[in-house]
C-alpha cells in the first residue's frame, strides 16, 4: 500500500446556515481545500462525500455527482461517491479516500463531508436521527439518540461513580475552546452551573450536554505521501485509518459503558502506526453527548475504564494538559452537521499539526487522533495523523 | 495494485417480497455468496453495501452495520460501509470493494446490494426516485425519471429514425430471457403488440417499456486473484472496474441521446483491460427503460450512434447473437431493486462465465461486461469480468 498524505484542508462555518444551500456549503468546503492544497481541479481523480441523510433532509439522493456538477467539474466525469454511516459518514468517507489513494488507482482525491440539518423541523430531524440507531428495535418504541446515550451515562455513573459535575465539565471545556474558533456554531462560554441547571433532554443529560444539529461542510485533499512536499511545506501523513462496527441496538451489546467498535478501531490504529495514546498530543473525539467524550477517552485507551470523568474534570484534556481534546470545540460547540463531523475533525487536526491554530494551538503537536462515531457506536472510526518532518 | 477476483456469488429472488424484511433479504444474499465462495465468516475483512434510499423507504440509515449485526457477525467488528449512487449504488459498492482488495488493506470482502421498495405506496416510491435526478431543477417541477428518459427516447427517434417498434423489441427480449430465470420478477413472455398497445407512462414509453420497482438483494465475495484457485475451480477476474459521473440534470448536458458518463467509463474500462466491445460475449446493461438499453449499446461502443434500435430489433443481442445482452432478463424483467441491480448483474455474469446458467447459458463466454446507471446517467459504472483459465 502507498502511504497517503493530506495536502489541503477547508471547511465552512458550522451553524444555522439558512442563507446557504447544501450545494453551496459543499462547494465552498471543497474548493477551499483544493486551493489550500495548491492542486488544480485538473489534477483531481475522484471525490468521496460523507453524508447521512440527504434523502430525508433534502429529498435529494445521488449527491456526490451533484456536488461535482455544481462545482463546475461535471465535464471531468470523475468518480464521485457518497458514503453513509450515520454520524460517522465523514470519517468513513475518509477511510475510502485513503484506500483509493493507497491502492494506486487514484492519485488525488477530495474527501468531503456535508450535512444541511436545520431546514427541517426539529421533530423531523430527531426522527431522522433515530434512523442511525435500530429502527425496528429502538426508534419505533420511542428511544431517541439522546435517550440511548442517557442510558449509557446513568450506567457509567452507577458502575464507576462518575458524577453529574464531571459530565458537565465536558461541555464547559467545549464552549471554552469554541470561543476561540471562528467557525464554531457556539462561541459563548458557559459555566458548570449553567450546565447543571439547564432543562433536561434525557436525564441525566440536559440541554448543554447535547451537541446541536448544525449545517456545515468540510473537505480534505489526499495524495500519495511521496509527492506531498510538492504541494505543502508541512505535509501530514495518515499514519492509520481504521474502522470497526458493532450491533446497531444498544440492548444487543455485552456492555453499555464501552463502545467495542471504538476499542477495536483504536487498537488496530495504534498497532498499525506503532504508537500508543501517550504519543498523541491532540485529539478530536466524539462528544455528541457529555458521556460520549468520557466513553471515548476510556475506549481509545487514554484512560482506564471508569476514570475519564475525574480526569476530564481535573483539566487533563484541556489546553496545556497531557493530551488536548477537542480544541475545535468538538461536536458540542463547533457543531454537529452529521456527515461533515469526521472530516471537520481532521481539518482541525491538520491545522494543529501545521501550527496554524492561533489562539487554540497545541504547542509542538506532531501526532493527532480523530475519533468519529455513528449512532450509539455501531460504527467507529479512528485516524492517526502525523506531521511529516 | 493487486488483481482482484470474484470467489462467490449469491442473490435472492427479485419481486414483491412482502414476506421478507430488508434484513432477511440482505442476509440471504450475503450468506449464499459466502457459501458459494467456500470462505467462512472468520475469513472476511469488510462489507460494502450498495443501497439507494433506506432512509426514506425504511426510516433506517446506517444499514451496513445493521446487516453485519443481523448476520450474526457484529462480534467480528468488521468495517461495514454503505454506498449510495442512486440506481448505480450496487455497482459503485463493487468498485469500492475492488479498491479495498486491490489496495492490500483487506483480503476478503463481501459486496452486497439490497433494496426493499414495494412496502411503500408507488407515489412515495416515485417521489424517492426523483431524488436520484436533480431535485431543485427537475423533480420539483414534476419531471419524473420515466418522463426524463422519455425525452431521451423522443429525441433519439427524431435524430436517428429509431422506431417505436425497435424500442418495443427491448422488453420483448427481456421477458423472453427472464422466462428462463427462476429469480426473475416477471417470467411471462410478452409480444411486440402487447408492448405497443400498453397504457402510456410517459410517451413514447408505455408500461412495458419501464422496469418495475422490486425488492431484492445480491452479493459477491471478492479476494486477491492469486489466491482465487484455493476457493473455486473457475475464478473470475475483475479485468476492469471504472466509473464516471455527469451533471445530475439532463438539461445541463450537451446531448440527451448520449450518456457521457457511460462513454467515459467504458473507454477507461476497455483501455485498462486491453479489450474492445467485440471481445465481449455476454453483457448485463442498464435497461430501466427501453431507450436506456439502446443508448447503452451505443455509448458502450457496441454500436455506432443511432444504430442500436435496428440492430436490437434484428436479434443481434439475443441468445446466439454477436453479444448476448441481459440474459438475466435485465432490470426490465429480472427486476429493479435499485441498490441491488449492479451486484445482481455481476452475479449473472459470473454464473455465465462459469457455465452454470443452464437454459440461458451463452456458450463459451470468457469476457463479460456489466453496466449500471444512476438517475438519468449522472453515475455510470462499467465492469469487465474475465474467466481465469
Amino acid at each position: 500500500m502507498r502511504e497517503v498524505a493530506i495536502l489541503g484542508v477547508g471547511m465552512t462555518r458550522f451553524g444555522e446556515l439558512w442563507d446557504s444551500s447544501f450545494r453551496e456549503i459543499g462547494i465552498q468546503a471543497g474548493l477551499s481545500a483544493l486551493v489550500d492544497s495548491k492542486l488544480s481541479s485538473q489534477d483531481l481523480n475522484a471525490l468521496y462525500l460523507g453524508n447521512m441523510a440527504s434523502g430525508t433532509l433534502l429529498e435529494q439522493e445521488h449527491i456526490a455527482p451533484l456536488l461535482m456538477d455544481y462545482a463546475g467539474l461535471a465535464g471531468h466525469h470523475l468518480p464521485a461517491i457518497r458514503i453513509e454511516a450515520g454520524g460517522a459518514s465523514g470519517a468513513v468517507a475518509l477511510h475510502q479516500g485513503y484506500l483509493a489513494v493507497a491502492s494506486g488507482k487514484y492519485d488525488f482525491v477530495v474527501v468531503g463531508g456535508a450535512e444541511k440539518m436545520t431546514d427541517v423541523p426539529d421533530v423531523a430531524a430527531n426522527r431522522i436521527l433515530g434512523g442511525t440507531a435500530d429502527q425496528e428495535w429502538e426508534s419505533v418504541f420511542g428511544a431517541t439518540l439522546p435517550g440511548l446515550w442517557a442510558l449509557m451515562a446513568r450506567r457509567h455513573m452507577h458502575d464507576f461513580g462518575t458524577t453529574r459535575e464531571q459530565l458537565a465539565s465536558v461541555p464547559v471545556q467545549a464552549h471554552e475552546m469554541a470561543s476561540k474558533n471562528p467557525n464554531a456554531h457556539y462561541r459563548n462560554k458557559i459555566t458548570l452551573e449553567q450546565v447543571l441547571h439547564a432543562g433536561p433532554v434525557a436525564e441525566p443529560l440536559g440541554v448543554f450536554d447535547c451537541a446541536p444539529l448544525s449545517d456545515g461542510a468540510a473537505a480534505v485533499v489526499l495524495g500519495p505521501a511521496e509527492r506531498a512536499r510538492k504541494f505543502t511545506d508541512i505535509p501530514v501523513r495518515i499514519a492509520a485509518s481504521e474502522m470497526a462496527t458493532d450491533t446497531l441496538a444498544l440492548q444487543h451489546r455485552s456492555s453499555i459503558t464501552r463502545l467495542d467498535a471504538t476499542v477495536v478501531a483504536a487498537k488496530r490504529a495504534f498497532a498499525h502506526a506503532g504508537k500508543s495514546p501517550k504519543d498523541v498530543q491532540v485529539a478530536e473525539i466524539h462528544d455528541a453527548y457529555s458521556i460520549s467524550a468520557l466513553l471515548a477517552l476510556e475506549d481509545l485507551g487514554f484512560e482506564t475504564k471508569g476514570h475519564a470523568g475525574a480526569a476530564f474534570a481535573d483539566g487533563t484534556y484541556g489546553i496545556g494538559g497531557r493530551t488536548t481534546v477537542n480544541p475545535s470545540g468538538g461536536l458540542k460547540a463547533q457543531g454537529q452537521p452529521f456527515g461533515a463531523v469526521g472530516v471537520a475533525q481532521v481539518v482541525e487536526l491538520v491545522r494543529q499539526l501545521r501550527g496554524l491554530s492561533e489562539a487554540r494551538q497545541v504547542a509542538g503537536a506532531t501526532l493527532a487522533l480523530s475519533h468519529d462515531v455513528g449512532g450509539t457506536g455501531a460504527t467507529s472510526v479512528v485516524h492517526l495523523l502525523e506531521r511529516m518532518n
